[in-house]
Parts: C-alpha cells; structure tokens; sequence
C-alpha cells in the first residue's frame, strides 16, 4: 500500500530528473578530483534511516497554546499512515517509535498495518511524565524516583508493559525519559532521589529481553525547574554503568546547557561505548524541539563528524539508534518530519566526505587552520544530489515536499480527520 | 468578608507574638547602631504592595502536563476569593490583576466582589496568544505582528475591549504581552513584522484613556523559539518611545537571555523614563515562572535596591507598577503568592537598610570591597520581624502560611469545587 | 609593491584555474535554473571588501598565556606589510584599521606605507582599557565614566587625539569600545556611571569632523565581570541616540549573551537608521574572538540575510561598515585573517543568492516551511567558485592559504623579526 | 611571628566586642527556639578551614589588562606573609597552596616560613597551561594531550616535580588543572586527545605517594575556546575512575556552562564517592572568579546544603578540600581573601542552621514549599555574630577587614616592595 500515487510521485520526478543528472554527474567529477568515488557515498546514503517519532505527525504545542493544523492523526493508525507517507517520499524513515499509552493497540493490528506501509517499529517510549485517566498514582511529584514506592512501582510496571508490547511488535529497544525533578532547592534530597531512581530503573533492566538495549535520556531542565534526576550525560552515564551492558545513554540535541559542546560528549559516549544513540532536534534556546539542522546546521555535522569517525576506526559496540524528536508547532508535520530526515541525512553524506587521512595528518602536526578547513570543505559541498540521487532510486521523490504538495494527501485526510479544538494550553 | 476566620489567625498569631516582640526589639537595637530607626522602615513596608494576577492562584503546568491540586478556582470569582485569602493573611496584595477573556464578567459583579475582599483591580491584561471559541482569526502566526491584516484587526480590537473592561472596573493600565515570532529563520521578515506591530500597537495606544498607562512587556522566547518579536528591553524601549508618554516598559524577571544583569537593565529603564513596572518571579533556565526570590534572593534585592535608589534620588516620573507573575506546578497556589509577595516585601525591606550615604562614599572612592559589603550588610539582615510585625499591625499573620493551613481553607474549598482532570499537555 | 611574488602566485592559481573554470561553468549553469546570473553574483562580491585590525596580525592570547609564532610583526609598519599579504592575495581586504597607541607613529610615514601596499585607513580605534607609560591617570577604575573628572577627560584627550591622527590619515571613522563596568554589586551606581560616560561622550562627539561617524561597541561583560556600562544594544543604541546623527552602533558578533539572536539586533538596529557596521568574528561561550564563520556559519549567513535586505529595499542611511577583530592564538594570524575575509564574502555570495521575491510571498503567506527552505537553498550553494574567480580576475590567488604557504612568507619575516618570548599571561 | 600588631587587633576588638555579645546572646536565644545550640554551631564553624591560594595575593587581570596595586609580593615569602595575615586576622585560612613553577623555592625555607606564620601546605598546583623560560617543548597545542610525545612526557615530569616538592613540605595532594583543548573544530580528535590525557595522567597517578590524593580539574571552556579536554564533571569523573582510588574531582563552581545546577554536581560526586574538594569563587559569566558569595550567596549556601547533608549521613569517603581560587582585579587581594573566607564560613554555619529532620519530613510527603521554606529559614539568619565570636574567641579580629585597615599593612608593604607595571595584558 502507498499513501501516495505513484502518479503524482513519476509526475513530479520527470519534471526535475534532468536537472538532478547533469548536477549528480558534476559533483561526481568534483569529488572524483578529491579522489572520492560518489556512487559509494550515495550508497551509503541510501542505507541510512533515521527512525520517526509517532508523536511527531501531529502539531505540537507550547504550554500557552497549541494550534493544530487540518487532518491531525486521531489514533495510532492515522499516525502510521503519515509515516509511510514519509517513507514513501524520502525512503529515509524505515522505522516509527512508539509512546505508551498514546499509541497502544491491538500488536497484531499494528504489526499488520506497519507491514502494509514497509515500515517497522522502533524503540518503545514509555509515558511517566503525566498522568493518565484510569490511573492509580500521580506523577505530580516525579515517577521512577518518587518517594511513594508504590507510585515507583507503578512506573516500573508502565515500563514492563512498555516492553511487553514491544517483543510484540518486534521492536528491540525501551527509551526511558522522565520528568522527576524539583522546582525548589530543598523539595527533594539529590542523593536519595537519586538512589530510588536507580532502584527502579535497575528493576526495569532486570526484565530487558537479552537482545534488547535499554536507552536512558537525560535533559536540563523542563517539566522540572529547578533540578532533574537525569539532568545531564554524567548522570546519565553513571546510570548506563550502574545498570549494565545493554543500558546506553541517549543523546537529545535540545537537553543541554547553553553553549555546551554537544559533539564532544558523543565522542566521550562513544569511546567509553555507552553511546545509545540520538533524538534529533535542533534549538536556539532551550529543548524547543526544532526541525533538525534548521538553527545550525555546522553543530549537526560536526555530531555526524564524530559518528563516521567512530565508524571509520570500527569503535568496538558501536551501533547508535537514529530518531526525530521534533515538535511541530507551526508547519505540516509530515513536511517537517521529511525535510528534517533529509538533514540527517545531508550531514552524514557531508561527513562522509571528510578526508580522514589528511584530516589526521593536520591534528598530528596541530596545523589547525588546515585541519577545521577539511571539515569546512566537507560541509560547503552541496550533496543534494546524492540525496535526491538516492531517492530517486528506491522510487521516492527528487523533491518530497513538492511531490508531497502535488498529491493533496493533506486536504484529503483533513477531509477524514475531524477537526481538532486549539484552546487553551497548559498555563491556564 | 474575610475568607480565614478570625479566630484562627487571632490564636495563632498570639502563639507567635511574644517571640516575634522580642526579635523585633533585638533587631530595632542592632538597626538603631546603623542609625536606622525600624519603626520607619516597618511603615514603607506596610504601606507597600504588590498586585496578585488571577490566573496565578490556579495550579499551573507545562506543555508536558498540568497535574491540578484539590479546589482548583471554577472562575473569576473563585479567584478573587482566593485572592483575598492572600490579602487577608499578609496585607501585601491589594489588588489583583484580571486577564481577559479568561475573566470576563460583568463588571459591576467583579466590583462588588472585589469591594467585599478588600480588593482593587490592577492593569489589564489581554490574550492574543491562545485561540479562543468563536473567535474568527486564528493567532497561530501572530497577532499584533501578523501578516494579515484582519488578524490585526482582531488583535487591536481585543485590546481596546481589555480597556473598556478595566475602565469599567477601575483599573488604570494595561499590559500586552504577545507570542508573535517565528520557529525557524526567513519565516518572518523582522523589520516588516516589527512595523506591523508597531502599526496596530499605536492603534491600542491611541485608544488609551489619559490617566492610564501602557505596558509592553518583552521576552526572549516562548512560545516562539528563533525569533520573538519584542524579543529584548532594547525593542521594548523602541516600542515605548515610538508610542508616547504613557508607554512603558514592564519588566519580567524570568524573560532575559543567560547570565544578563537585570538590574542594570531596570536602571537603564529608570534613568531614561521608560521603567513601567515589574512581573515578579524567579527562574534558573527559561520562563520558569518560579516563586519570587526562591532561586536568587540576592539578583532580587539587587534589583529592590535599584528602586529605592530611584525612590532616594526621586527619579522622575518613577512610579512602577509591582506585579507577581509565577506558575505553581508543585505547591498550592495560594501559600506560592502570599510567600512570593513576601519576598518582594523582604527585599525592600533589605534595600530600604542600605547605607545609601556610606555606598555612595564607598562609589565615589572606588573602594569595591567596602561598597559591596554595603549591601551585602543589608542584605544579610534578617527583616523578617519587620515584615512580621507590619502584617501584626495591620491585623494580617505573623507567619501566613501556617495560618492559612490551619484554617483548612483549601479543604473547604475542594468541598465546594469540583477536581479536575490534568490529562494531557500540550505535546501530543 | 607587493609582498608575495607574482611568479609563485601565477604558479598557484595556473594549476587550479582549469578546475575553477569548470566548478564556475556549473555552477552557473544552476544559478541560471534559478533565474540568478552568476557573473553579477560575483561582481558585487568583487566590490565587497572588509577591512584587516592592525593587531590582529599578531598572535593573541588569554589571561593564563600567549604563545607567539614566528615572526611576530614589530610595529605598525610590519603590520601593514602582513595586512598587505592578506589584500594582495584575497583582494577582499582593501583597508586596515588602527589601534592607538599601540600604532601611533608619523602619519605620512603611515600613509606612504599605506599606499606603496595598495592599503587605506580604515575606522580608528581608541584604547582607554589600559595603562599606557607615562600616562597620568590609570583607567583601573574606568576611563570615559571614571568617577574622577581628570581620568574622564584624559580618555576623552586620548580620544581626540585619535580623531586628530586618523584626519591626517583618510579615516573617516572613530570606533570606542571602553573596558568601564564593576567587579562587584554596589561598586558603581549604574546610573551615575552612565550620566558620566554619555558626558565624556559628548565631548568627543562635538570634536567629531563633520564627514565622520563614531561607531560605539557594546558587549556583555569583560574586562568586567559584573556589569559593564555599555552593556548591551539597547544602551548603545541609547548612546547613539543621546549623541547625534553622527552616532551609530558598532555590533561585534561575540558580545552577547548566551542565546541572543544577533541577525535581529541587526535589524532593528537597521530599521531605526543607527546599525555603524560590524567586527565580524566567531565564538562559541563568551568573547571567544575565533575566526569568522568558523563555529556557525549559519549564523553568520543570517546577518548577510539581513544586510542584503536592507540593501534590496534600500533602507535609508544603509552603510555599515565592515571589520574583522579576532584573536589569532593557534594559527597563522595571516591565514586566519585570509580565510576569514573570504568567509565573510562567502556568507555575503550566499545571501544574494537568496530568492528574496519567493521568500516574500512564503512570508506573506506564513508558510514557514519554504521560507526557510528558500534559505537554505541559498546557504547550501557551494559559491566557492564564484569568490575563487572574483579573486583570480583581480589578480588575487585562487587558493590564498596554499599560495602564502609555496611563498614561504612567513618564514622570510621571521628571519627578519626577532623571536618573542610567550612566558606568562595576566593572571599571575 | 604575628604580621598585624595585638596593640592594633585588640584595640579594634575592644571597641566592637559589646555589640557583638549581644547580638550573639540574642541570635543563641532565636536558636533555641529552634532547639540549635549555638555553641555547638560556633565550634564547628572554629573549626573549618580554607585553603588560601598563593597566587591570589597578587593582583589579578585579564587577556586585556593587569592593574597592580600597591605592595605587590614579590616572591613566595612575601605572598606567605600576605597569606599569614589573612589568617591571623580570620582563622579561617589555616593552609596555603603552592604553585610550582611560581612558588618554587627552597622547601626548607618555605617550611620555616609557614611554620613562623602559624601556616601549613595544602594542594601542590602544576602548571602546564604557560610556557616557562628554560622550557624545551611549548605547550600552544596542549600539555598532557599533545599529540607530540616528548611534551606530554616533559608535562608528566613536571607534575612528578611538584609531588616531590610537596613531599619535602608536606602537602598530601596534587591539583592538576590543564587549558588543553582546541580553537577550531577539527583542529583535535576528541578521542585520541582523550586517550593521551589518560595515558600521561596515569602516570602521574603511578607516581602519587599512597597518603597523598589526586585532583583534577574540569573547565567548559579558556583558554580553549572551541572544546576542552577535562571539560565538564561527566569527562572528570571518568578521570577519576579511570585513574583509582586515589583519583578525585575538582570542583570550581565558576567552570560550568551557564544556569548548570551545580549543587546537584555536587552532590552526584558525593555519592559515587569521587568529589574531591572545591576552588571556592563566584561568577556571573564565565570564570570570571569573583569573590565567593559576592554575585549568588544562596548558591553557595545550597553547596554548602550538600556538603553538610553528606557529613550528617556520614557519606562514605567523604572528606572534601575546600580552597578559595579567585583573581583580584580591583580589590585588595587581602581584603578580598579575607572576606571571601568568611563567606565560606557563613555558608557552612548557615547550613549548619538548616533543621534537617523537617527537611527530611517534607520532601518524603512532597511539601515543597515547606521543604524550600526550611533552607531559606537557615539562609536568611545572619550567622555573622557566631563568625565573629568565633573569631574573637581564637584571638582573631571581629571585623578583619576594619582591622587590616587601622594597621596599615598594605602601605608598609609597599614602602618595601617596588610598584609594579601594569601596561598591556594577552591581547596585543
């Protein structure tokens, strides 16, 4: 099944091919003088994905409103059809994650709808940052590192739940993010909060299938104010370490201090093997949760700069999950979500073409300027066409919003989707 | 009316009384040394106050989720009675400012309940940031700055309402704050997006009765997160000047970038006649909205002692507007402001304690060392018995919040007010 | 004369030039898909220049250390002959930019070197930050908002002196950045601070020849580290407000807080007529001076964004002035300033490359998506080519690093210029 | 051998010692209220010390300028005198810190010299951040990291030389604080920077006699300005561990990234038992090293929460440095020591008042405002009567600064040691 005619999709690429080939072939001649071979870059390319958020189809909000757009998803099921939408298009988004409770469904439902679409399922996220009707506990005061133990157990058990459904579905990896905190010095005990929380989470670990991996996420700050349990990637390493060898440190772009320099703690994650892998984003401020690449582009290269490293010295267990974590606020979320996978994707091919052997040699004897220049020459080359290249060989589009744009997919769903109320927001 | 009976404050204060007299004599020997008479110091403090807004006494959240407490107020009415509990305990909040439409209401009922509190109204202030039913224009892209001109229009028209009603009630200013920005770079044009807003605020301006005042109020971002339109005090001094006399800048404790001095920015405002007032709160990371003074009681005092330097020199036309604006996500409401509004008490308290003639001596020498520890003299004082013995006197508590808790209000109010469910934030 | 000869540079550029010509040929081929010619591209950017900071040639350091390269220019005169290195082989450097005292030397002599390089003078700047020999007053305290009269007007002296001094060289603008601020809270009244430094000004603004313009710079904090006096835009946009139409903001890109977003500073400072120009650097956590474009070029393509829309609408008083000011600590102060120039030209290329009437109507239309994409289209074209033919058709080095490195430049100055000794820094 | 006369000290004393009985009678009544004995608190804070820094006596600058003051030490003898002063007036600074190469000297004669001035040796300092004359290899491109070996072995010997320096005088711990890092991306490969770091810090480790302790040192960022090695606690701790039992982390609380929780670092040290000790300083910036408590007090204060929390639950290996490490700009350096010192007190004795098992009571039931309320009871009492009589009670002064001043010790230093140049600083 495709969400989009294939149509629309040859329309629109028969339109653009011409122009892709004649540019295609310059940059292969331009790399071939750096003695880089294009169709290798581009294979690799197409063998990279970057799994989507089910959450990220629908619009976003802030805590002072959310204004969604036309067809927003009413269920899992609508939400995995914008998926295969954007896989159809960029072939860049094989996999969609999925939160518990939001998306929880009937397994074999899900499984078949996903096979329909050529997609499979990700890393599960669990949900203890909010509660939910029906439930026993709040998570008012925090969840895994609560003082009540048995509001703890609950969360445990949300988490055991979480992975149940998971081996249903065939995915192989539980993220866990929470919000615990504390909006005042004084409202909680560092140590002891702390302490609880590893007692959970190792209950959590303790039910991990042995081929799965266990992803702890850590952030700054925000639901929490004035501390967080897992606020930063020291903590979140000492948990990776206290938990075990399938426990592994999640990167957000978004959950750091200001100023931080993001690409050295994945280099410091990678060399101590406890790189889980990344939510990607983008952010000016604090976790806004923008389009990936869209504020600084160089800062998400020099991230990828650091992965095709690893991979080129092999670094021993390295294999890092590739995710979108992006809020929609003010565009088609299905827009953004291709237009983001593609960026991923552009950094990679960026780094890629970095050439390790000069670069290594210009570290070696500190020439600096020479050395930042061979990232500069890698970043300023323009590889859209080796990513429309790639597209356009596993049948996806040259131009995904265009074609997208072209098929009235939007109109159509709005036209299925009841329209969705905006007010309010959480302040109120 | 008096919401907390008066049996209950009367047999806690006589519990405290005795001891507070004793600190207080202590404290007025040790002022006396400094040559500061406390009783003077306690009648500034009585006679000073700061406005509560009524969206602050309802339990407030992030985009993540709102966890309400028990007895969350139905409406403006519930809300003024809450307000009046503050009032009553701590003699420091007379008046409470209304956000419309969230408060709308005949005016004459508003009056009658704010007369039988013991309450006035403060500033207006108007929503153009959230959609609401029946309105026809949607503020996803803006409001005052929006590209369409009938958006604008409804904007504008808003506003004048938020003046009709305050006129109608009292009040004698309003404050606009908007969302208007952007999310990613080219979505607006800043220059033309400013001179839209420029456009439509002198349009609210012109409507603006003499004896009020306008106040703008800028933020650095939230909920937009690449740009905002009056994003700094810079464009908010720009905004003022452009308007007229009666325009002033309204400073947000928590709207700044990182690390800015924020007092110095309060003089800036003072010195060139612009400074409007304050929305007090305190935060370690964003707009965390957190209760006043609880992160950084000394960037607090610094900024008090600003003020009573403007109050000492008579700086003209300085008269600022004293506001709490906080969101209480973990604490009931009603204790986070009458502990806030006694923390800006406290602070100018503290700056009232100032050696003003010694500082300036201290200045003028360059001694730093002997300048700072002016202040830091005063700021270390503890004026809690001053603050206590002027809510004594004024027939508020001693402490307020163990008042407040014996009183069971909050229970009372449950009793009457129906829970409410905190599913879901504005992410999903 | 020129400093490198024209044989190693012909040599240089011959091996690259037929390359080049391909790269330009495509790339203009798709320039010209975009309804863009590429030949008036790089005429603007041929007439686009940025002028050189006299220090800048020499090797920086920080307060813990400085460790100079090989020859270390001695005086103004070696400096000028680096700088005329830095025009001869980019041609984007047409002038140079003097610091007094540190350049003060006979102005036809200045002059005459000047020429013989094909240099002119660009702003001149003032120092008031340190002590100098035979100086009566020390700025320990300040130095234009000095408590002390006779300090005060020693800064001022220094600065008329300046003014004096770049008359008789061609420079037809004074830049004042001042060091003045506080350690300590308490240690300067803010206000008094201010009145003073807005008197000194004035002073040095009435002797401002009437062809001139004085450019003031604003940063957050250091030398002091508490607050600073001309802190931010909004008190320097304050000054060239107070001062006259003569007066005009100077922004630097590495002096703001954490966060800020600097295009928009420039275009409010461009809407109100009052942006002076620019000292273009790089910096990732404070006054980092690090070289142009080489943390976020992004960011920097985001302030050309804005530049060149202000020159598309032509907004009235519209001529910024445009410098480098870096601080070289690592590399070659020559190949940083080379490298720098360029991608400042870079980042200029890319802006006029922007489809400013297609992003208009995205705006219009709020159709955020393609706004932003329509920058990106711009920032991702490899413009290289268009600077690289630009520099070749004005005799300049297709390559500028690769020609100064086969000239062994460096090495030559170094035979003639005495090593320097590094040992220590400011913090002992 | 007492540097300030007893005429001068007792008569200060004798003319404040009245007021100061009082005040501490009546505080001693509040505490019991509150069921804290005084005494107790006074004893405890008798017995806390601070280390002194060598090196912060002089007068202090930055990458701009130094303006010395009068009486400058000359050599380590002189700063010794000005460190015995410090503690004959305070008693609070019971030990120095050496910095090698700096303080190099004699270690008999240093040994003598501590023990006439009632002083011990704490921390040995290295230095690898400057090049020294006489120095083979120049640490530009880094020191423990350098990609050349003979400099990292030449940065290892010299770390050994300082243990056998503090060995001969009896410090039991090295600091090692390294500005290693990089300017431009790329410039370092993260990794192999990393890995070189640990391959030379483990040799230094091996070289730790077994009493003595190890700390390193982590900074975000400067003199590196686009990453640095040991950059943050996460990248320390896995120092520590790497390195073993005798491995621990620094803590400099003006070294982190802006709005960082650093109490909760704190506090996450503590419990894996690796914090090591602290370099006391305050910041509003960067490193801008403030006096302590001059810019947050209340930050200090909740470090100090930290520490005592750990000291009531006996935290397993807990026994922390605690040294001040701050630049004097504008003050005198003694002046500044000497209040700095009692700012640390101030904060232990205040978390000395924080009644702990309420504390524990409201965070186990989520009674964050009480929770709060109960750190900001202790804060806000002004402990300086029990400083100031523990002072007096070991014959130090009641106001150390009053003291130093009637003594006039800084004008007789400096009719012997000659004026200073302060011209130029790293920039030019």
């Amino acid at each position: 099944m495709t969400m989009i005619s294939k149509d629309v999709l040859e329309k629109d690429n028969s339109a653009r091919e011409s122009a892709l080939r004649q540019d295609y072939d310059h940059l292969g001649e331009q790399l071939a003088r750096r003695s880089i071979a294009i169709d290798e870059v581009k294979a690799r390319v197409s063998a990279y994905g970057v799994a989507v958020p089910s959450w990220g189809v629908g619009t976003g909000g802030t805590r002072f409103a959310r204004f969604p757009g036309a067809g927003e998803p009413r269920h899992i099921f609508d939400k995995l059809e914008d998926c295969g939408v954007i896989q159809q298009l960029t072939r860049a988004t094989p996999a969609v994650s999925l939160h518990i409770p939001w998306d929880k469904d009937d397994p074999k439902a899900l499984l078949a709808k996903a096979e329909e679409l050529g997609l499979t399922f990700d890393a599960m996220n669990s949900n203890t940052f909010q509660d939910q009707d029906g439930q026993e506990k709040s998570y008012k005061f925090g969840s895994l590192s609560h003082t009540d133990a048995a509001t703890r157990a609950q969360a445990v058990e949300h988490n055991l739940e979480c992975i149940e459904i998971g081996k249903a579905i065939g995915s192989k990896a539980l993220t866990i993010w929470i919000g615990d905190g504390s909006n005042f010095p004084g409202q909680a005990n560092f140590t002891r909060q702390f302490e609880r929380y590893l007692g959970a989470a190792k209950q959590i670990y303790a039910a991990l299938p042995g081929d799965w991996r266990l992803f702890t996420e850590h952030k700054m700050y925000e639901p929490a104010f004035y501390s967080t349990v897992v606020q930063d990637w020291g903590t979140n390493y000492m948990i990776a370490q206290e938990l075990g060898d399938q426990a592994y440190c999640l990167v957000d772009l978004g959950h750091h201090a200001p100023n931080v320099n993001i690409e050295m703690i994945v280099a410091r994650l990678i060399q101590f093997g406890k790189l889980g892998g990344f939510h990607f984003n983008d952010s000016k401020y604090g976790d806004d949760d923008l389009d990936t690449g869209s504020i600084d582009p160089y800062r998400l290269f020099l991230v990828f700069n650091e992965l095709v490293d690893a991979e080129t010295r092999r670094a021993p267990g390295f294999n890092p999950a590739h995710m979108l974590d992006q809020s929609h606020n003010v565009t088609d979320p299905i827009e953004s979500l291709m237009v983001s996978a593609m960026e991923v994707q552009r950094a990679y091919a960026q780094a890629l073409l970095v050439d390790r052997k000069a670069l290594e040699g210009f570290q070696e004897s500190n020439d600096a300027l020479m050395a930042t220049g061979t990232l500069k020459t890698a970043f300023r080359t323009d590889v859209e066409p080796i990513l429309a290249m790639a597209r356009l060989e596993q049948g996806a589009a040259i131009d995904p919003v265009a074609t997208y744009r072209a098929s009235g997919y939007r109109a159509k769903v709005a036209g299925i989707r009841p329209a969705v109320s905006g007010a309010g927001g959480g302040i109120v």
